[in-house]
């Protein structure tokens, strides 16, 4: 597969047309899975993983139904590598491993992806737009039936599923949803909003996983533990807490309209404005700038303007996706030239009202 | 004089057309005169203002040639007297006193301005466009021996003129000259070219003079003293000065378009950017903002905006000046509001390239 044809579009799961996808951007569900026999990739020599990457990679591909292409990260440069990472496609983890067999499966939509050897032997993961954990988890759950056919997976009747991490023991399952809170931000109640969250063993993140700053406002809410429920009862807690940030995320939002809507209107306008003049700019901005374009996009101040474009442009204004539209390797000082000419070019003659 | 008629066009001075004008913006020199007979303003009574004020008004609307119009300061409200300021018709000093009898002639091209009543009895200003000390200090000059022939002023053969303050014994002159010193603020040189300049007894003021802060790269450069050398030796003073930081100004414009090009033409597209997008502004981020726009004209950066308009913007975005543009009187906030809306219009379809 020619990665090259990826950067101009986008994953079926940032069409934005999901439910509540004013607030919820993505909904994405992910099981871990090893095979019985070998080692858990960070004890696995070579031979092993190559091991691994075979088996998993034929059961993969036998799941016909999919139309699943298989990648081998290890046989990809650094760019290639940052542009599946940037895509949510690979974890930064899979991506920059020191050497090894180890790859990732997905379709045309991306909606699927199987990463082979990346912390567990298998992390399967059902990307989709807006709010859909239900669908999200039958999809999972159908794609883990047809591999359990084929694959043996390491399982004990006491702990459930065994992965590499404790953390992720018995169903292995996380659901994350990508929440744009910008409204819980503004008005001051993130915090507040998320120390509620711990309590109920919900963990926030930011745009690119564990360890990754939220960036434009952008949070990821997962599950914190995998065991001890099942994993309807996870979803049904990750459903909940969900809906209630959208409710809280909604209501700030309608305080600011109400209260501060000069204001409101003055960071979307002033936002659009500087992505459409800019000679320069990092991806960090881009993507602080789409956020507030977002939220205008959202609160009907920018009419003209597609959700999908916004999030095409969050996605295509990281730095791996620039140097792909662009056709070559970039420094930094060139890519952020190129990225502000992207961007003003996609933008010119949007208005906001 | 209806003063509704000033704000939609702005002084000869500030047409941007004298000399030099891609770093001065504008040269104004001042005399201070005082009557015999009468205290010093700060001692004066109201009654001996009024006569002060009827004799220097007789007098001046004697130079027929000039066509001036007198206002009496006292009679005007805060929006009329700070509309005065904001053109540098007036000084803050006169649009602020408690009470008396105080004024100010000046002529339609807003060239020349005599303050009534001021620190000293008449302080006669003269504008110009760019650098023009010589023009400036004839027109003065003329018009002081015109005045001299029909008042007497207060002068000692030992110290020469005498002045309230004695800072301004002597010539009763103060030469300075408004530059725009964008390329040394950001090459961080203009402490170390403010510094030579205290050195040689010249002060550094902003925009609305003593005690006024500097914004937008705006700079007044003047005198610090009057007394001990003839007018033409201040003048030269001034001029050799300024001179050199003109050149200065021009190798730090011409090191950053050679070494930072990006970052410059980066910063006056966002700039212009910002000026066409936002929807609330207040008049110090407007008048920055119109610095880097101001120096993106004179780069050739934005080809479609003439000097002219910069310099127009700058003084209509002053509060009074919006207030006086949409007809009545705002609030802080509606201000923002009117001042953005105002230069989101004037400023609409100007491209930077």
């Amino acid at each position: 597969m020619n990665l090259d044809t990826l950067a101009p579009r986008i994953g079926e799961w940032l069409r934005g047309s999901g439910a509540e996808s004013d607030v919820v951007v993505s909904t994405r569900l992910r099981l871990a899975r090893n095979l019985v026999g070998y080692p858990f990739t960070n004890r696995a020599n070579l031979r092993q993983k190559a091991e691994v990457e075979s088996r998993l990679c034929q059961a993969i591909l036998a799941l016909e139904h999919h139309r699943l292409t298989y990648v081998s990260v290890a046989n990809l440069n650094s760019l290639d590598r940052q542009l599946l990472v940037e895509r949510h496609l690979i974890s930064r983890e899979l991506s920059s491993a020191i050497e090894g067999p180890r790859g990732v499966a997905f379709d045309e939509r991306e909606s699927i992806s199987l990463m082979v050897n990346e912390e567990d032997h298998l992390r399967l993961q059902i990307l989709r737009s807006g709010l859909d954990l239900e669908s999200a988890w039958q999809a999972a759950d159908r794609i883990d039936d047809l591999l359990d056919q084929q694959l043996e997976f390491a399982f004990s009747d006491e702990f459930g599923y065994l992965t590499a991490c404790p953390t992720n023991v018995g169903t292995g399952l996380r659901a994350s949803v990508m929440l744009h809170l910008p409204g819980l931000t503004m008005t001051k109640q993130i915090e507040k909003a998320f120390k509620a969250l711990q309590k109920i063993n919900l963990v926030v993140r930011g745009l690119y996983g564990e360890g990754s700053r939220a960036l434009g406002d952008f949070f990821q809410i997962s599950n914190q533990v995998t065991l001890g429920k099942s994993e309807a009862a996870f979803l049904a807690d990750i459903r909940e807490a969900t809906t209630e940030l959208i409710s809280f995320e909604r209501m700030a939002r309608n305080t600011l309209c109400r209260e501060a809507k000069q204001m409101i209107h003055d960071r979307v306008a002033r936002a659009l404005g500087t992505l459409q003049s800019a000679a320069v700019m990092t991806s960090e901005e881009a993507l602080e700038l789409l956020s507030a374009v977002r939220l205008g996009v959202h609160l009907r101040l920018i009419p003209d303007l597609s959700p999908v474009v916004v999030n095409e442009l969050s996605i295509q204004s990281q730095p791996a996706h620039v140097q792909k539209l662009v056709g070559n390797a970039l420094s930094g000082e060139e890519r952020n030239a190129a990225r502000a000419k992207f961007l003003r070019n996609r933008l010119r003659d949007i208005e906001a009202h």
